[in-house]
C-alpha cells in the first residue's frame, strides 16, 4: 500500500439484527454474536482495521443500550476505541453523519473515513485491504467511494450497483443504485456486470458532510451540533440527545449515496457477507462433505445442506435436506432455508405477541457481568449471577423480594444495610425484603452465585438503585 | 354386554418406548407420558377397563424401576391397582404368563383376562368394550383371543394377521401370524384382507398357563414359581427375583401365540393405535386444517402436515412439510415425518456415546416426588426438589459436597444430625459435608425447595443411604 495520511475506521454497530432470531435479539445484537469465528461479527471488524501504518484507532457509533457490549468487547481484544453513543435510533444516515462530524472536528476535513458495518464477514482481510487501498486513491480524489461486491449469485437479498465510467486507478462512477430485485431481474444484474452493494464505504469526512449538508441539511446540522454539544460519560461520548433526535431517520443510501454525484465504487471480491440471515451463516461457514455445518452438541443422521446451530442442548436430526435449526436455552427455529428472509416477518408478528422470546436472551449483560433465568416459579426466582473481577451491582433495594445468594466461584464483598463481609464459595447469606445491599467481586476470577428471589411480585423494575458507579442510579 | 363373569384386566407397563425419543426415555417411558389426552397412555387404559360389572380391579405388571409411576398415577384417577413387579427384564412372554398365574391362583383358572398393552391408544372405548364382549364368547369356549385391526393403511410398522375359518360369533380362527412386511407386502396383506396385530389378547387364565407350559414349559414354571414366592413389599407384589430370573426372554407371540391351536381373532375397529413412533402420535391427534398438530407454545408459519411438540420453550417453524420437531429441556429432535421409524437407531447409537439425554430426564421421579436440575458448573449444581404431601426422603449423607436448601413453597421439616426442626417459605439451612440429614414434607401442599450443592465431587452415586421408607437404604 502507498504512503498516505491515516485512515480513520468507523464501525456502525447499533443494528439489531432480527433476521438472525432466535440467536440475535434486542438484548445482543448479531455484531455482539461469534458467529462465524471465536471472535464476535464487531471485535473481527476492529481486528480488520486494527491501528497501525494504515488505520488510526477506531471510532465506534453505537446505541446507548449496547455501550458495555461496544467497550468489553474492544478491551477483550485489547484495542482502544472511542465510543459515541447515539441517543436514539435513527438509522445510519445520522449516524454516518455524526461520526463524520466527529471525524472532521478531530483530525479534520480531508481525514479519509471508512465506515464499516460492525456485523459483516470478510474472509480474505489482506484483499479487503489492498480494495481500501485502491479506494483510498478515488476517495482523495473527491469521491465518496462504495465497495460493490462481485456477485456470486443472482441473490435477491441485496441492493446493485451498475457501474458507469472508469475514473483513475481501480475505481469507476456509480451509474446507479438499485434496490433488492427479483430473482429474474437478479439474473439480468448479473449478467450485465452489477455489483451488490456492500453498505460499506470511504469518503473525505468533509466531502460527506458537505453532501449531507447539501442534500439533508437539518439532519446533517442537527448530528453536527450533537456532536459539537457531545459529553464525555464513564468513557463513552454521548451525543446531545436534543440535538441528534432532530435528525431524520434515514439510510445513508437514502440520505446521500442515491442523491450525490460524487458516487463511486471499487469492485471488491474479499469474501464479503452481510450474513444477514440464516443461509447466509450457513454459507459462510466451512461445512462437510455433505454441505452440513453445525455448532454445538449436534447429532445428524443421513442429513444434507444443512444448518444446525445448538447453543448447549443435544440437537438431534434424520434425514435434514436443506434445513435450518437454530436452538437456544428458549427457542428453537425450524425451516427450509430458503425461507431465511422470512424470519423477520416472524419475529414481527412473536413481536405482538409480546412473547419474551423475542427480544431477551434468558442470560442477560450488565456492566458488572450478566446474570441468567434458571428458574421461575410463582413466587421465586433463581438466577445465576457471575459478576466479573472487579465489577460492581449498584446499591440497591427491593420492596416485593427477598434474596438469598450462595456463592459457588469466587469471592463476593456483600454490603448488607451499611456492614460489609465477605463470602468465600460454599458461603451463603439472606437479604431480607427492604434491606439496601450491593455486591461486589473484589476478587480476579469471576464470581458466580446463586440468586434465589422469593416473595410476591419479582419482576425486574422492582429495583431502587441508591448508587451505581454505571451511573444508572 | 350379556351379563358373564367379570374379566380381570392385566395391564403390562414395562416397556421403555424408544422411538419416542427424546421425549420417552428409560427414566419415564412412553406409557406415563401425556401424549394424546390429559391422562397418561397408562391411565387411559386404566380408565378403559375400570372396575364394575365387566371388569374386576385391574392388575398391572411393570419393571421394579417404575413402580411409583404405576402406582402414583393409578391413585390419581382414583383406581385401586394390584402392581405386579418383574425384578428383571424378560420382555413380554414372562410377564404375561406370570400375570396369568397371578390371576389363576386368585380368581381360578376359568377366569378371563384381558392383557392390554399400557401404551396404546384406544380413541373409541365403546366400540373397545363391544369387541371384548365378542372376544368373551370365543375366550370362553376356548380360545386365546387377539384384537385384529382393521388397517387403515399398508403399514409396514405392524406384524399381520391372516384370519381362518369363522367361529361361533364374531371370532375366527387365526391362519397365521405374519412379520412386519415390506411395503409391496403389505399392500397384498391389505388387499387380502389380513388384520393388523394389536398384540392385546383375552384368554382363560388356566388356558394361557396350559399352553405356556406345553410350549415354553421351563419359562412358565419359572414364572408359576416367581408368583407363588412373591412378596409383598410397601403395597407392591414383588415377584420372586431368582424364580423369574430363569425365565427366557421371548415376547408373547414367539413363546405362544405363534404356536398355539387355539388362537383366534376379533376384528376390531376402536380407533386403535400403539403410538409406537412420531408418526403414529401425530396421527392420532386431532390435526388442524392444514394437516398440523402442535403441542405446547408452537408458532407455525405457512407449514402442512406437521407434528411439533415443546415441553415448554418457544418452537416456531417456516415452511415445514411433513416435519416432526421434539423439543425438551435438554433435547431437540428433527426428521421429515416418514422417517419415525429411524429414532430406535439413533438412541442406540447416541446410547453409544453415553449422553445423558439419552436415557434420563432433566426431571427424575422418586417415591417422594421429583427433582430436576436446573443449572450446572464444574464445582456446583443447582435442582429444584419437589417432595409431595407426606414424602420422606431417605436419611443420608454425602462425602463429597454440602448443600444448601431455600424453601420456596410450602414447609420442609429437615433433620440434621439428629435435630428437627422445620422450615417455612424464605428460609433456609446449610447442610454441611458429611452431615447426616433428612428431608420431608410434613404439610398439605407440595414443598418446593432450591437445592445448590457445592463440592468437588457431584455425582447422584455420592449418597450414602442409612434409613429409607421407600426401602431403596
Amino acid at each position: 500500500m502507498s504512503p498516505r495520511q491515516q485512515i480513520v475506521p468507523v464501525i456502525l454497530a447499533g443494528g439489531t439484527g432480527t433476521r438472525l432470531w432466535p440467536l440475535s435479539r434486542q438484548s445482543l445484537p448479531k455484531q455482539f454474536l461469534a458467529l462465524v469465528s471465536d471472535h464476535t461479527l464487531y471485535q473481527d471488524t476492529l481486528l480488520r482495521v486494527a491501528a497501525g501504518p494504515v488505520f488510526h484507532p477506531p471510532v465506534v457509533i453505537t446505541g446507548a443500550e449496547f455501550r458495555f457490549f461496544a467497550a468489553r468487547q474492544a478491551r477483550e481484544i485489547g484495542i482502544d476505541a472511542t465510543v459515541l453513543l447515539e441517543p436514539v435510533r435513527r438509522d445510519s444516515g445520522p449516524a454516518l453523519l455524526a461520526a463524520a462530524a466527529y471525524v472532521e472536528a478531530r483530525y479534520g476535513a480531508d481525514t479519509l473515513m471508512l465506515a464499516l458495518a460492525a456485523d459483516h464477514v470478510v474472509t480474505d482481510p489482506k484483499a479487503f485491504l489492498a480494495c481500501v487501498d485502491e479506494a483510498a486513491t478515488a476517495a482523495q480524489a473527491g469521491h465518496i467511494v462504495t465497495f460493490g461486491i462481485q456477485p456470486r449469485a443472482p441473490s435477491t437479498a441485496y441492493g446493485y450497483i451498475k457501474c458507469g465510467a472508469s475514473l483513475d486507478g481501480a475505481a469507476m462512477r456509480v451509474a446507479s443504485f438499485v434496490e433488492k430485485p427479483d430473482a429474474a431481474t437478479a439474473e439480468r444484474y448479473v449478467s450485465d456486470g452489477y455489483l451488490w452493494n456492500s453498505g460499506n464505504f470511504l469518503f473525505p469526512a468533509g466531502l460527506m458532510l458537505a453532501e449531507g449538508a447539501r442534500l439533508e441539511p437539518d439532519t446533517t446540522a442537527a448530528v453536527t451540533a450533537a456532536v459539537a454539544k457531545a459529553q464525555e460519560d464513564l468513557g463513552f461520548l454521548a451525543l446531545d440527545a436534543d440535538a441528534f433526535a432532530a435528525a431524520t431517520s434515514k439510510s445513508i443510501d437514502f440520505a446521500v449515496l442515491e442523491h450525490t454525484q460524487v458516487a463511486a465504487v471499487v469492485a471488491g471480491d474479499f469474501g464479503w457477507s452481510d450474513i444477514g440471515a440464516w443461509d447466509a451463516v450457513h454459507a459462510v461457514n466451512p461445512a462437510d462433505e455433505a454441505g452440513n455445518v453445525t455448532h454445538g452438541p449436534v447429532a445428524l443422521t443421513d442429513s444434507r445442506g444443512s444448518y444446525v446451530y445448538s447453543d448447549g442442548k443435544l440437537v438431534a436430526g434424520i434425514g435434514l435436506e436443506g434445513l435450518s435449526v437454530i436452538a437456544t436455552d428458549d427457542a428453537v427455529l425450524v425451516m427450509p432455508s430458503d425461507r431465511s428472509q422470512d424470519v423477520k416477518a416472524l419475529v414481527a408478528r412473536l413481536s405482538a405477541s409480546r412473547r419474551n422470546e423475542v427480544s431477551e436472551h434468558l442470560k442477560m449483560h450488565r456492566p458488572w457481568g450478566t446474570y441468567q433465568t434458571i428458574c421461575r416459579g410463582e413466587r421465586f426466582h433463581v438466577k445465576k449471577i457471575v459478576v466479573e473481577p472487579g465489577g460492581t451491582l449498584s446499591l440497591q433495594k427491593h420492596h416485593h423480594r427477598a434474596e438469598h445468594w450462595v456463592v459457588v466461584r469466587g469471592t463476593a464483598e456483600v454490603t448488607l444495610n451499611g456492614s460489609v463481609s465477605t463470602l468465600h464459595e460454599n458461603q451463603s447469606t439472606y437479604l431480607p425484603c427492604g434491606s439496601v445491599h450491593r455486591l461486589a467481586n473484589p476478587g480476579r476470577i469471576p464470581l458466580e452465585l446463586i440468586e434465589v428471589q422469593t416473595g410476591s411480585y419479582l419482576g425486574e423494575d422492582d429495583i431502587v438503585r441508591l448508587e451505581d458507579i454505571y451511573a444508572r442510579a
